[in-house]
């Protein structure tokens, strides 16, 4: 062992101590006669003392020679310090050191090793091994850990058993592309890279596991969205004999447990609301209710005047914003403006004022009283001091800008706030929804959800009104995880695959083995599964998950660092049965 | 939820009791007049009583129609049972059924869902979801799940933390050959997935992680002989700052863990043997030392004579069979048939009998005396009433050949219990082995792998002789974990690659992220990785791995059950810019 304490762990009580440390030389202080080096690795710093006086002559010597970021052994006593720093653990000592070795010197690195570097995005990938030792990424990966192992504590204490399954699977058109993997050994034939371990965890409660979970990698090869990587790490789970009551149930308490144990924060049952309700209060199927502003659907006090605008369209809809009655004419055209760039999308922006005395004051006084905009005030709960703003057109476009809307204003109004936790269920989600290219219906959720038996014979006449026993779980505006109630006979299987547009031999190629097991007595059964790079991200309190995940890949999807993906060896290829095939 | 108990859990103390249980039906007893159906879930068997008298007649009726895997619900009561069954927890019990629900009807499955079942390997592959369901493969995936908690339980107590490296990485020559995966936004770019973690655990310990482990998947597309898997699950573990020895107490202080946690058995300190000591007394580097058997050499005292055979060998050795003194002539016959297989390879076998009266009885009694064999007793260790087995020829073929008669005979004499563990290290393994086809050598364990510093000038003269910091765990004859300290230093991992044949460019092309990041400040470090499959196989005291891996391919690297690998459409090879190329 090279040492026989770490940097975070020495203070007073160790005076007098002799001690070998090792780590990286954070930085000197070279006063001629006297040099401070701190030294850090994983679990602190500590402070290394050389003087003129005390110290061997040719370990002071050596010790002017260390550069940042090399790494060094050192053997000394622990004294007090004189000027005692309260911000760190080690801050009331420091090692007059006796011995000295370099264990390996450094280059110096191309980005300052500190919480607030000055190296950018791409340069820190690229030498992601050097970005990790920073705190905000290294702290980022042992958070990542500690999260995982709470959530197999506590599944395994419910008597979950995680299940590795298969990683070379069948490709199958349904949902996003799959990455493929050639066959050397089956000619002409590929393995495909999971998407979700969805069909494996079925056949695992046709198996009788009965309470499955795994936390494992899936593979989407999707054009990358910021923030979105081609390989993703999900805590995927699956009962069965159960309700979409119970797994709500099971899977809110892991939520609430993480929350406690991790975030030290309690919180109160989940509300759960419809995807219909969320739709028509937030336009949107993750809202953030940490904060208001819902929506108020304001047609019947807004088209029974002369506005033409408004009696033209399908909705109007305003929110209510919280203290902003005093916005300057130039920051309400700032905000139109705002709404009217092509990723929202509206083409305009009525605003009302809501004055202290009670009264409004709107850009549509020319149509609307006093009396008109009483009602909008009511409806969406402006108080004496807000700003009501009202969007309007096309119902479900509306909607999605008036989010939009919400969204941003809270941003701006700090609304959002890190450390505050509001999760909800969102339950009763479309079965089906329309693709507006092809005009066909796809699975929302997956093709293997089961709808509501009450809304069945929807199915024929009005496909896009059948609800799943689908669910979602929303933490801070994020979709953290997702499920449903699973179809699991096979007459019903075989009728979905049929509304989905699949023939009965393609049903039958891709999917034979699962209705197969359906006939061999598969229990009722459910689940669910969670994004675990977003989960840990939003406990974390932050955005981006790209912290969490220790060597993510760029938005073409590749690793800066190793350099990957690269050409192969032809030898290879002709192994694998595969030619490039470049246009 | 479908059930207010398990079938596992009713007893005594639930008699009157109202329940309701769903699950398979196990079997039924029809006689007529009373119906007794075993229920069975996960947890257990429960029986279940319908009967004329006491029964509704619909539900009495509906369950003379249940046949073997049915999926019901029944609600009813816990009442004592007439006919206890003492070897099951809820053979005190039954339930007198008042509802009986079919939730889904099962076909008669192709073989029986028994603890011995009736199906051969090759359909219970292809109906893995019901193979599952008997109590060796379900206890066996839940046995895995349970040593893989005690794994992380352990080592993070000990503040390794888990951290999920990337599966699509890199390509390289080095090492078995790789599973690749097109890129469709890297035009005629490739992906691999990893064979093992290594340079990513590596680079964790230059970014400052000090103690990483991960549970991962690993691949490897080599043709599969029985009991290997292309794709298999290490526990992969690395250290910074530490030596050999660290290693060796971590990783023994977990394997201690698993053995009293999960199997009741104390085991001593491991003995450590050297990769020589282990050749030369077992023939073999993952010996089972469960018995002794050791291997003497004898030729001091077999080359003194006039026997052609010995003297022409570079190696005559035997063991002593503890208790075969009484061996038959046929059954030695057939020994001697069994090395001379292919398999084995020998030419030939010299026996010498120890009979109880301290004589010899040998097949070389024409070229040697009493006192000459009582000298191969005495290297053997043989007593009276054993045999000696002795062999010769070239030095490591003769000992292969001896180790596995060893095998063999310790296995008919059922020397190698499933339930006794015998753990070791071997340790000092070379650096270089030479490949006898290219007449090149290759590194042992890997190219990263640290030599021994005093061995470091050998590596020009005799390379075979260097010796490596590298190490692995044996248990009962498998090797199931291995690892070294590594290289850390740009200039000596420049050097290996050389030795090794690389050219400089290569060396860049494929590692120059790792020597890279050496430039920037390495701690010394090293690790090991154990394989999981192998390692709960043989906690479970099976020799096989099969039934410990949920849905295992065979040896073909096919998934019989969903028929992968499989044909993929022309337009996905078209996106991923390749074409299939059949010869």
């Amino acid at each position: 062992m090279y040492r026989s304490h770490n940097c975070g762990e020495l203070n007073a009580s160790n005076i007098n101590t002799e001690v070998t440390l090792a780590g990286w030389v954070q930085k000197s202080r070279d006063k001629g006669f006297m040099n401070w080096v701190d030294l850090r690795d994983r679990y602190g710093i500590t402070q290394l003392i050389f003087d003129e006086v005390r110290t061997d002559k040719t370990v002071f010597e050596l010790a002017k020679t260390l550069g940042r970021e090399f790494v060094i052994q050192v053997k000394g006593t622990v004294i007090e310090r004189e000027a005692k720093n309260k911000n760190i653990p080690t801050g009331d000592i420091e090692i007059l050191v006796t011995e000295l070795t370099i264990l390996n010197a450094a280059l110096t690195p191309p980005f300052t090793i500190e919480d607030e570097t000055d190296g950018g995005e791409d340069i820190r990938m690229k030498y992601r091994y050097l970005d990790i030792r920073r705190n905000p990424v290294k702290n980022s990966l042992l958070f990542r850990h500690k999260v995982a192992m709470e959530v197999r504590k506590y599944l395994s204490d419910l008597d979950f058993c995680e299940v590795e399954t298969p990683y070379l699977i069948k490709s199958t058109p349904e949902g996003a592309r799959d990455f493929v993997v050639p066959s050397r050994m089956n000619e002409g034939q590929f393995y495909a890279l999971p998407q979700s371990p969805q069909t494996f965890k079925q056949l695992l409660m046709v198996g009788g596991m009965d309470k499955y979970f795994q936390i494992v990698k899936c593979f989407r090869d999707e054009d990358l969205r910021a923030d979105r990587q081609p390989e993703f790490t999900q805590i995927d789970c699956e009962m069965a004999f159960v309700e979409q009551e119970d797994i709500l149930n099971v899977f809110e308490g892991l939520t609430r447990h993480l929350l406690k144990e991790i975030k030290g924060v309690e919180v109160a049952k989940f509300p759960r609301i419809t995807y219909d309700y969320a739709m028509k209060t937030y336009g949107n199927d993750k809202p953030d209710i940490r904060f208001g502003m819902e929506f108020g659907e304001l047609n019947e006090f807004a088209q029974h005047k002369d506005f033409p605008v408004f009696n033209a369209a399908e909705l109007v809809v305003g929110i209510a914003v919280p203290g902003a009655g005093n916005y300057t004419r130039k920051e309400i055209d700032a905000l139109i403006d705002w709404v009217k760039r092509p990723q929202v999308g509206a083409s305009g922006m009525v605003y009302a004022k809501c004055n202290d005395d009670g009264t409004y004051k709107s850009s549509v006084d020319k149509f609307y009283d006093q009396d008109d905009l009483g009602q909008w005030a009511k409806i969406t709960g402006a108080k004496p001091g807000d700003m009501i703003f009202v969007l309007s057109g096309p119902a479900n476009k509306t909607r999605a800008q008036l989010s939009a809307l919400r969204m941003e204003l809270a941003t701006r109004l700090g609304l959002r706030k890190p450390e505050e936790f509001a999760p909800l269920w969102v339950v009763d989600f479309p079965l089906l929804e329309l693709d507006e290219e092809s005009g066909r219906y796809h699975a929302m959720h997956h093709p293997f959800t089961s709808p509501k038996p009450e809304d069945m014979q929807l199915l024929e006449t009005e496909p896009g009104k059948v609800r799943a026993n689908a669910y979602d779980m929303v933490l801070n505006g994020n979709e953290i995880g997702g499920g449903s109630i699973r179809i699991h006979d096979k007459a019903t299987q075989q009728l979905m695959f049929k509304y989905l547009g699949f023939t009965e031999e393609e049903a039958k190629a891709q999917f034979g083995f699962l209705m197969d097991a359906f006939q061999f007595g598969a229990p009722p059964h459910g689940g669910l599964a969670f994004g675990l790079d977003r989960l840990v991200a939003i406990l974390g309190g932050q955005e981006t998950i790209r912290d969490f995940i220790a060597f993510p890949k760029n938005n073409s999807g590749r690793d800066v660092m190793i350099d990957a993906p690269a050409t192969i060896d032809d030898a290879q290829l002709k192994e694998l049965h595969i030619k490039v095939d470049l246009v």
